[in-house]
């Protein structure tokens, strides 16, 4: 038989096995070690400046100019580079082309800068490596886990003293789940709202052994459905595909003038949906606090009460708005929250943890058994194995990063945070008022805001003229906004988002330019900047685009 | 309107937001950077020996003494510990508490050492916080996750230049894609099996748009199942339920001697279930490539060959085996491989990645167009957005660490690995043969072995007695065995795992303890501790459990 023995006995083979062991242990010699200290401490003592000084905002290079250098499949059998000379590879040939989601100057999506101590924080856990699958694999991680988990449940829940203390160690009950992100959490709540509707009946099992067909018979139905707003995310459409519900009975609800879910018109459609002999159930209804394209937040109370009156499950995608709870401030937006059956929250986003890191919280502590597998060499029942009530297998410890950052930052350093965000927006939407290039399209609820270029003068326009003139003025601005926003992006000085928004004065969807400000070091200086920069892009614009009038 | 200017002029908040401010940049002074400084060192630079000093390979203390101190549910207003206190004590006071999974003496999970080296690069990847759910958060890391992905692609399916010339790059095709872990990895394949079985038919627009209900009745079936060996991973089951085909739909198949898939009873149950008017379909057959408990591979080809003549859908779950494809030595285990229609990767396991890190590939680089998302904001048709053919959204860009990682360690340096695993495992064996206290149950294939505790004298009797007796005595050798493993785990020098394995001879499950030789560092003087340490635990057992004779 071959071992390993063997192996040391061959000189040949020694050399590999050698240089083998050395990459495992440590940089194979000082030149290595003082490449990697050079870099290392950069990234974790002066990230911001490391980010700076290494990683282009945007660029302009082109997809195609920058595949070229990807285009080789084969691993290579011997080794191709060393250790040092792979980071600063990543360093200097990669990170420029990355994107400077930290820049200030950042401002049109979700990912923004992160404290520094975040990134010690993820090295740490990728040190440890706990596996928190089972306890065998993370042991007190998944105590530690229990209680992260216990702390954001009672910031959206506030249970009483007693609660807590009967569930935060509790082996047989679940307060919510860490996730890869929060299209995973928001599959997880309607998973769990689809076996809680669809369960045991007059011999029939429940839907998650005996599978969806089986249910629909059992149940004598057709149809689930899933009711939420025009704005919701894009993950409920796929959690229904996935589901096995459908992604086309997702019941897309109108909007009122304030991009929230249209009270009167949900009532309407539950009452039509709920009527005798209705071969179609209702699954659960979604309320959103802070949508994605608009940071609206949907009037999560009364969505309650309806929910309550018909005992229809209800979840509330709050990844990108539920660390609003934190501020004394502004919590108040999301009042209604607590009713909801289940709550997504996302880590990655306004808690400013590294990629990713999604959660799911749930009212009842019970309500995850609906989905909970055992196997003999993991995850047996009655352990505090974490996998036992998971979409996912194995997973790494996010929570110890955010059981670091809630002690680091307090409820008052976040509140600082996002205050910081919904007032700068607010600010932000003043200025866009004031200035004569622009139209602010919605307003900022949180710290999103949506608006265009689409000068004053077209504005009078658009409001004396007819349904065709409005149709062509908005497909030319709707062009001019598109050239204006990827000009700006490939200039490589700042970066504002688009999207489409269907506005109810016009009946159409117009293209509009899109904020978010979740950066701290954003002000309006910067914002002005950037919006004088768009203006200059416009004015040089040729003037079929420009010239409207 | 209360704006951030007004922040910077109240005396109380500019201190708070001051404080803010550099806890989001740089150590707040040089007591906490040393303080980091000291810590961080030794993880970037000396990981092993860092954990060795401290963490715990596993320890006595219980859940219920280790959870007194994560009882407190409140998150408090005020930061309650600096940066370098919270490192202080995540790495005095929890990580002792940890498991050392890095342990050469941990040989009981499919968890183990990392190269110091995968620490660095998460380093870099967290502090570059790229989300690859969009070219606009990632840029050139989207374009370099295709370029991995075909690589793996490559390793898989070998196909011709031509094929990924086209392919790597191409904006309309997908040959695989990243996911936390292998068993989002094994519920993505499944989706998109159950999608091209229930696709577009007369009308019916396919089960992702319209659902299951509508889908079986458009296809005139009442049921879906999946065929997978006794073995089969528990994520099988649970992505059936998930998926809406029911947990129970899984067709667990008998094992031969080899516990292996009985390819005869395969080749049986798919005739019964294909005959006409069957109105059961075959959803997909499953193929194991190293089965969580025994390590064993199913027969691969001839399984490809049933699913060919029959068109069904073929998954391999190579979760665990798939890296010893770049073992010139041991990769024929794995031929047929290439015939599956889609193959699960796990980053974590054999690529010795943090955690975690999944993947799924496609022999069809035009399949996932079944399960693509689109929405306004992201993911627009014909970009590269990598979230368009997802489970997930926001993802962080493990491609740049598998990236990093061949490239050190060359398919050479991983063939080394995995070939010490394998060759160490079964040297395991043969001295679990020779000593008279042991008794193997099942041999490693690859590098996993189970055995028991069960002493040649009562090996013997068990040859000769009535299945009544033998029931008895596998009766109290499951206790012995039960206490040996975790009186070893609780003293905390070692660990191995238990699982119970269906034992052909007896026609019952009998409990044994699971060995998973992965670490480098695991040598035979190693595992001989490990196994005098089992002798001297059961031959201190009181008799009861001891004398069976």
């Amino acid at each position: 038989m071959d071992n390993i023995t063997s192996i040391h006995q061959t000189k040949a083979l020694v050399a590999d096995w050698k240089a083998l062991m050395r990459t495992f242990i440590m940089p194979e010699n000082d030149v290595s070690r003082t490449v990697l200290v050079k870099y290392m401490e950069q990234i974790l003592f002066g990230l911001h400046d490391f980010l700076k000084k290494h990683v282009g905002i945007t660029e302009e290079i082109s997809l195609k100019v920058l595949s070229k250098d990807f285009q080789n499949t084969i691993i290579r059998k011997t080794p191709e580079k060393k250790l040092a000379d792979i980071i600063t590879d990543l360093i200097e040939n990669i990170a420029p082309h990355a994107v400077n989601v930290a820049s200030p100057y950042f401002i049109g999506h979700m990912t923004s800068a992160i404290p520094f101590f975040m990134v010690h924080l993820k090295t740490i856990t990728a040190a440890l490596n706990q596996n928190v699958v089972k306890l065998e694999t993370s042991k007190v991680v998944s105590v530690l886990e229990k209680q992260v988990l216990a702390k954001i449940h009672r910031l959206i829940y506030n249970n009483s003293d007693e609660f807590y203390s009967c569930h935060v160690q509790n082996v047989h009950t679940t307060l919510g789940c860490f996730l890869e992100d929060g299209t995973l959490a928001n599959i997880t709540a309607l998973w769990v709202a689809r076996n809680a509707l669809l369960g045991q009946k007059d011999g029939f099992t429940g839907v998650e052994k005996e599978g969806l067909y089986a249910a629909y018979k059992a149940h004598k139905i057709d149809r689930c459905v899933v009711l939420v707003s025009k704005l919701g995310h894009f993950s409920i459409r796929k959690a229904c595909g996935v589901l096995g519900i459908g992604s086309q009975n997702i019941i897309p609800l109108e909007l009122n003038q304030n991009y929230q879910i249209d009270i009167n018109m949900l009532r309407k459609t539950v009452k039509d949906l709920t009527s005798n002999h209705s071969k179609t159930k209702i699954m659960a209804i979604v309320g959103i606090a802070g949508a994605t394209e608009t940071g609206t937040l949907d009037p999560l109370y009364e969505i309650g009460e309806i929910c309550r009156e018909h005992n229809i499950y209800y979840h509330a995608d709050a990844a990108w708005g539920g660390p609003t709870l934190m501020s004394e401030k502004y919590s108040h937006l999301l009042k209604g929250i607590e009713l909801a059956d289940s709550v997504t929250i996302d880590g990655h986003k306004q808690l400013y943890m590294p990629m990713t890191c999604g959660m799911v919280y749930f009212k009842s502590p019970t309500i995850l058994d609906a989905i909970q597998y055992f196997a003999n060499y993991t995850n047996r029942p009655g352990s505090v194995d974490l996998g036992i009530k998971s979409i996912a297998g194995s997973r790494e410890a996010n929570s110890l990063i955010l059981h670091g950052a809630l002690k680091i930052m307090g409820s008052q350093g976040y509140a600082l945070l996002i205050e910081h965000g919904i007032e700068t927006a607010r600010e932000f939407a003043n200025t866009i008022k004031k200035r004569s290039t622009f139209q602010i399209v919605t307003n900022p609820e949180l710290n999103i805001l949506t608006y265009r270029i689409c000068p004053d003068y077209i504005q009078e326009k658009l409001n004396k003229t007819g349904k065709k003139e409005t149709i062509r003025i908005n497909k030319i601005l709707n062009e001019t906004n598109r050239v204006v926003q990827r000009t700006q992006r490939e200039a490589g000085n700042s970066f504002v988002s688009r999207t489409k928004i269907k506005v109810k004065k016009f009946d159409e969807e117009i293209v509009v330019l899109r904020s978010v400000i979740m950066n701290p070091m954003t002000n309006m200086k910067i914002i002005n900047e950037i919006l004088d920069e768009q203006e200059k892009i416009y004015n040089s614009l040729s003037p079929v685009l420009k010239k409207i009038a």
